[in-house]
């Protein structure tokens, strides 16, 4: 599409506006079918980032997208039309805000809820350095449930600085949106027909906000220019006073009947020919048998419940099911309470989003040793997202946490069987999976115990961690028979505890582990710990991602590049074998 | 003090409650001044105690104590008064709710923000188990900051659990207490004069609480027991149709002129006799200085400004430092987008606490390699607060993270000199150190750079991280030299990055590493990791705190019983160098 200019778009008319919005929706809609990414939510936030780039000045202005998920259509718009079809793919542009990017983006986002926080302390900053620019967050009604964000509006009168908050209300973050927030955000719409800017006499749910020290004006369609825009420029004049909430509704999919009758089936969308076996299927097919037979068995899943794979154990055991919105700290301590209680609940959550409960894993559930089991979901690289979403660092501070059992299966078979295990375990248990992978079959799994994949006398082991690893180690030992080395192969399906027998039986061996989660503190260093605890000289050599962040691209493209190349970890096991020899 | 049941506390007349009510204080106030302890939010929830357990059926009834700072005269009432003075000490009656202790207690706690989220647990479960008791969280206003609360409100319709929140509002959390939620409580309490059961025609304020699915009842004065014993048998009445919550008022210290006049002084008490020097001191003093000069420096809190030792600093710079109140996510992603918009911020934090904010260590300060300074106070064991407030995770959850650079000071004026190396220091950077220690010479720190403190030719080399550890080390040493060997001692104090050029030099000794962090991803797998990956056969054995958590008790005794003691340091290493002799 033409690259507008903030310019061109100030002066332009507001036929011409609709021009543009409906540029940015094909452009968007052709690129996301081609590359994957957040189409939903981004096709509704087209005239209402339209409407942005006419009555703001951006990159002066600075704006803080909460998640990332409304943002095509500003990079659309701020000089990254050209490269807009790189979406998501390595070395093109992030499907999120990126300051390395552009000027024009002020603050890098991902997981949900620091918006209000980042745009408040990018003002506070603004003030004491004396400068004068507006400072926005647009923020979703999904992650208005955050605690991120109640505790920084507290803030607000603390900080006493000025942003405009911009949420953004589609209605679509959890189902069904009950309670709270959701319920005061729906009487205001239910309530006030149209927009106002000024609201006298006090409506009860504008006092709340009144409470934090923002001026509420609302609501206003934000699908449509002719209201969108008065409204962001009425928003902008008011915060001249002090800090705003303009609350603007939009429609999901908007101007795509298909994604508008479907919002959440697109809003995140698989570039076309991705289909595989899903972890997730497995865990709500084997949650569902369990809880047949287990009434205490319950669910708990912080605004994921689909990708997740519990739609149909939702449905099935609706009383057993809880979608609590994007609140991962609150979702593990209902967890752990729940336990407490004498049931047995299953905390299904992506990889990367659980660094959000870290605190709760500790305090609330190992400290306490309440059998929680974590479902954890898009570990290791999780792909085209990039580096806010990849579930690499798992395993790492996993490991530290006392009282913990960590499972990672070597296929979706091993995980049936583990979370078969897990229904009498009576101690905290993770299971961590990528979102891929193949069937296999379901054996049964004693805690603790690792998997002779491959037996043979070679000094050398390949102790590779998960489906991902496992392939790279039997790609390594077909490299190596080619130099003529046979290598054994294990599957080393627990982080937490190791199999120490095993290990054991194999000190006089050469010990290479294998896992997609960053080197340091990983499985390599448990086992090398192992040994060394222990006296013995056994040579630990591990293999994993790079101490550094992983930016969007293919699991296989990032393993590759970022430490998983079956072809340098055999040139390397080649190598030390060679020097070994020479000792 | 007698042992009071909950029979006769039912059967009593008010004035001998009264009566109970000076026992417990006598007690609290007593002992505390012997074991140390939380003595001002104890004494004003004493009444508000009792008439608990005059109104509910404890442990039938279940009450989750939020943090833990008003559970004293629960313990002294549910069979404890004869172990109390065991308070805080090793092997005695812990400070906070421990379910291994009482049946009385039901669910453990410490860091702030759980109980709502625990009780919604544990209705939930006992509505699924057909079970039928009232479960109550009591939660002080500090907390209602926290977003973790947020969330479990925003939980209750989802959940449709009927559970009774005590806001017991002391109006002391955050000073001064402003915005948001506080507004609401402190509009409550001036406008609502009478106790009030219902609310007719909708105050606004009262409204808000409607909204979450909650009966607001208040304001009661709950050091009044005429008044808190029927407002409570209310609460018990208006919870059977649903969740409620009591707005309570209590005074902080109340009943000892000496701590209601000083609330903040007497919140948490030392034993007697324990005066040294404060890291935290230091840290006020470096960063006032640092900040006269750098007008960039800002200063951020999560409701710990005295004793983390900020308060000179918030006084001098008033517009440059903020106490967000508990909310320690917030403040990581304030500082994050402080350092966005070109400021130089400090977040100081205990070590446990920090555990709240890892998400957003990664995802908005590392990731966006801002130049956020953590000042990590409270680290290694901190004592007699107990497992939920030992700060032995930090350095394995530190040491994954990429582009933070991790320090660990010998003493205060190490400490003092790497603040000050800090001030022009582009990366993030966490400094970790524990209560108390040593003044020491300030003398300059380069990054990544270990201090040799003891040179020899031995082939026994201690790594020893912070100045409890290389106390540690120093007395090795002398028990080793009676056996005839001396001992080379390294200050290891950065580990991440290590030391790399040292470590190469010594790659031909035997390394030892002590730390007062779980030994599991602390400075030993790092410094083991580091000479494997080179394929060096360095043999390095670790110290530092087993796999497990650690209970209270002093500092000295909690170390010596959990891996740290120099007496058994010194016997592994005489036993593996007579082994590694026999070779």
């Amino acid at each position: 599409m033409k690259s507008w200019t903030d310019r061109e778009l100030k002066e332009a008319s507001l036929s011409q506006l609709n021009g543009v919005c409906e540029e940015l929706r094909r452009e968007i809609f052709s690129t996301v079918s081609e590359c994957g990414g957040h189409l939903s939510s981004n096709l509704g936030a087209v005239e209402l980032t339209v409407a942005l780039h006419r009555v703001f000045d951006f990159p002066r202005d600075k704006i803080v997208f909460d998640v990332g998920h409304q943002c095509y259509a500003h990079k659309l718009l701020s000089g990254r039309a050209e490269q807009f079809h790189t979406l998501r793919k390595r070395g093109g542009i992030s499907g999120f805000p990126k300051r390395e990017e552009s000027e024009y983006d002020c603050y890098n986002t991902g997981h949900a809820g620091t918006a209000v926080s980042a745009a408040l302390g990018l003002s506070k900053a603004r003030d004491l350095n004396g400068e004068n620019f507006d400072v926005i967050a647009l923020v979703g009604d999904g992650a208005f449930n955050n605690g991120l964000i109640y505790e920084a509006l507290s803030s607000l009168k603390i900080l006493n600085s000025r942003i405009l908050i911009i949420l953004n209300d589609n209605g679509m973050s959890i189902s069904p949106t009950v309670g709270g927030m959701h319920e005061i955000l729906n009487n205001l719409k239910s309530s006030s027909k149209d927009f106002q800017a000024d609201f006298e006499g006090g409506d009860p749910d504008v006092r709340v906000f009144e409470r934090f020290g923002l001026k509420y004006m609302g609501v206003v369609d934000g699908n449509d220019l002719k209201k969108i825009v008065p409204a962001l420029s009425a928003a902008k004049d008011a915060l001249k006073e002090g800090s705003v909430l303009l609350h603007v509704t939009t429609k999901k999919g908007c101007g795509y009947p298909f994604c508008e009758n479907a919002p959440m089936e697109t809003h995140g969308v698989s570039p076309s020919g991705s289909a595989k076996k899903e972890y997730s299927a497995a865990l709500g097919e084997e949650l569902m048998a369990l809880a047949g037979k287990d009434e205490k068995i319950v669910a708990v899943t912080a605004a994921m419940t689909d990708s997740l794979g519990l739609r149909p154990f939702f449905e099935k055991y609706p009383d057993r099911g809880f979608d609590v919105g994007i609140c991962e700290e609150h979702a593990a301590v209902l967890c752990a309470s729940m336990a407490a209680g004498g049931m047995k609940p299953y905390f299904a959550i992506y990889s990367t989003f659980l660094q959000r409960a870290f605190d709760e894993i500790i305090h609330d559930i190992c400290a306490q040793k309440l059998p929680v089991t974590f479902c954890i979901d898009r570990a290791g690289v999780s792909g085209a997202d990039g580096e806010t979403h990849q579930g690499v660092f798992d395993l790492s501070f996993l490991s530290m946490i006392p009282n913990l059992t960590v499972a990672i299966p070597k296929d979706i078979g091993e995980f049936r069987a583990m979370i078969r295990r897990s229904a009498d375990f009576r101690m905290p248990l993770a299971i961590r999976y990528p979102r891929e992978g193949t069937e296999g079959e379901i054996s049964e799994v004693e805690i603790g115990k690792f998997e002779v994949l491959h037996s043979t006398m070679s000094d050398i082991v390949l102790l590779a961690a998960g489906e991902r690893c496992l392939k790279i180690a039997w790609n390594v030992r077909e490299m190596m028979l080619k130099a003529g080395v046979d290598v054994m192969i294990v599957n080393a399906r627990f982080l937490r505890p190791l199999d120490e027998e095993l290990l054991s039986e194999l000190k006089e061996r050469d010990i290479y582990t294998i896992e997609d989660n960053v080197k340091i503190g990983g499985l390599g260093d448990a086992v090398a710990r192992f040994y060394r605890q222990k006296g013995l000289k056994t040579r630990v050599r591990s293999f994993g991602f790079e101490d550094g962040f992983i930016p969007h691209g293919t699991p296989a493209e990032l393993m590759e590049e970022f430490g998983l190349s079956a072809k340098e970890i055999a040139k390397e096991i080649i190598s030390r074998t060679r020097s070994r020899g020479k000792e």
